[in-house]
């Protein structure tokens, strides 16, 4: 019956990862594998205040349990406009089904079949789909500890590329755990505003920074940027509420993509982003404390890494998020993968995040899930499956 | 700035409905325009029970706030195979961000650009935006008082025409509110098999019938089907679930274009929707409830038409849903509407619903939202709208 599909549905690539997730939870599984926030972490209580206040609020047309706008309730377009800061206005913030779906609105909307996208590689998995799908063709261009290398991007550009769009994640990249400098930043809006392409700026963890300071946004340095913000990281993934602040001209674009697309992103989710968002006592407390878990986390993963495996592993410290990305030089990790999980440890291989080949000595750790009693357990089983592949 | 749009994105239609409510959307308007449910049914307080269990029940992993799997939470999953009877499997079922995002998933998995997709005409707009974002060659079908008219459908097969699926929303449709008829509904799932397309089965509003019997699925006659359904209607549409029950060979197809659209559909929704429908004795109750206030408003608009119109006016009787399509012999309902805003009231014009002109002296008047003391007040503004045409 798959003759019923269509060629560009018989084409698509699953998610390495969102696959990977299904085998490894087992019972007793250590996982560093998913990208899932820490859930104890979530605000539960702080959310249940929420849902009294919004369905008690609740009073016909504007009900969280009615239809609403395809832009988003403006409530929440405003308070994101706010955070942007600068004259950011309202109107050009579109609220998204999670920032996975801003991903795809701006692939379809920036890009026909066959134009070219720059992709920093290695990349998350979700823009590579998103893109994918779009029948886009990606354009892969290195990233190192400061980022996307922008000097080889103009490079390419000045031989001739002109991409529809680049996509980057300027803070804590997934999966490299790397924030892009800020004489990037501002080169990287330099060259989208001299050679008309759009910079796609994907920061879901900005707000996880446990280390240094703030960086201004890509966006605060040219025109030419559409920066995508989401709650998944900061409150509860399992709301699906991100966004996107795109320049004015732009946003009836995305906002009829939308429409097509799933109308608008559940009302109920996004007064209670809301509530939980603009009560901003809370909000700072709950970002000092997340910001301090994930800190404590990194370090003892960090340690545990460097007491078990000595110089056989490098990997750099990231200032936040919640990702290492560890180096095991002359170890296939995707062979590693299954003695891993058969020693009940699991990671993501490098090859996920990359286009062609490349990172197979890699392997992408999360520390945001385990506790600081598992880590211990979880690098111990990490080194046996190491020693399995040895023999 | 717009040149930075992709071609289809400048060529993609918005909703005339979508932007219309915005128009509509003034103090003290009387607008049968929306397709908005009757929010005073929504059920608030058994939502807000629903709440207490499912943040109470908060346990990480399988958490209402957490990342979950992109098919849907398999509780849910299993409750749409039950209500759906016969050998379905959860399997089957992938919950979705609405139904207009099966609709969408749909439109990509089984077309690619330019493949055919019959419609039946006239036909719900989110349909016509989805399969238009998708670049298929929508071909419309005549529909009538029984719904789509199948054996004109027949004719065009038996001449060559091969359509990669076919659309049709079998009860109470929106706009017509006409039920497909059973005969044809068993001679739709016949084509299918024999020329080898899918029938896209829309049904939303099949639990807000107020009069007859429950007829049996299109699903129920044949293998080529996929049926969808959706809590908007029942429920609350501000969740945005809904859900696709299809052959188990196009599953993976769907969910891995579901990853790159939104990742999954809001847990938080998901696991509500569950709590509320699996508890049987509510919701029968609940949608009795509906019925009768549906039937009654049905039963109050027409009265009240035909009492100002007289033959002026002409229009079936629905057996449930929310739509009125009435006939205004003579008249330019699109003409009409600017007049029926100045005074007051709204509705969609025919027009709306078909693809090259056609529709053009009907009304579609939704009885959902206006409550019994409003109506008589609508079909007087509407009346003077009406003489205002003449002058």
């Amino acid at each position: 019956m798959e003759h019923l599909l269509s060629h560009r549905a018989r084409a698509a690539r699953s998610s390495v990862i969102r696959d990977l997730l299904k085998v490894v939870e087992q019972p007793g599984m250590l996982s560093m594998a998913g990208g899932l926030p820490a859930a104890e972490s979530f605000p539960v209580a702080r959310m249940r205040e929420a849902v009294d206040r919004v369905l008690g609020a609740s009073d016909g047309l504007a009900s969280p349990l009615q239809y609403g706008p395809t832009e988003g309730v403006m409530p929440l377009r405003a308070w994101v406009a706010e955070q942007m800061g600068g004259d950011t206005l309202a109107e050009q913030v579109v609220i998204t089904t999670g920032s996975q779906q801003a991903l795809d609105l701006l692939a379809h909307a920036l890009c026909d079949p066959g134009d070219p996208i720059v992709v920093e590689e290695p990349a998350y998995v979700g823009a590579l789909q998103a893109f994918d799908a779009a029948a886009a063709a990606v354009v892969a261009v290195p990233a190192d500890a400061h980022g996307l290398c922008v000097d080889l991007l103009a490079d390419r550009l000045a031989a001739g590329l002109r991409p529809r769009a680049c996509y980057v994640a300027p803070n804590f990249q997934n999966p490299t755990g790397a924030t892009l400098a800020v004489e990037r930043r501002r080169a990287l809006a330099g060259l989208a505003d001299r050679y008309d392409f759009v910079v796609i700026e994907d920061d879901p963890y900005r707000e996880l920074r446990f280390r240094g300071e703030h960086l201004p946004t890509i966006g605060s340095f040219g025109t030419n940027v559409v920066t995508l913000g989401s709650t998944s990281k900061v409150l509860a993934p399992g709301l699906r509420v991100g966004w996107m602040v795109a320049p004015a001209p732009l946003v009836p674009a995305m906002v009829r993509l939308k429409q097509s697309r799933d109308l608008h992103t559940s009302s109920l989710s996004q007064w209670l982003a809301h509530d939980v968002l603009s009560d901003a006592g809370f909000l700072a407390g709950h970002r000092r404390t997340l910001a301090a878990l994930y800190a404590e986390r990194e370090a003892s993963l960090a340690g545990a890494l460097t007491a078990e495996f000595g110089d056989r592993i490098a990997f750099d410290r990231p200032d936040g998020g919640m990702f290492l990305w560890a180096q095991l030089a002359g170890v296939d990790t995707t062979a590693l993968l299954p003695k891993a999980a058969a020693a009940g440890v699991a990671f993501v291989p490098g090859g996920a995040f990359h286009i062609d080949g490349g990172g197979t000595d890699r392997a992408r750790l999360s520390f945001a899930t385990l506790r600081a009693d598992q880590v211990d357990e979880a690098v111990r089983r990490l080194s046996t499956a190491l020693a399995a592949m040895s023999v």
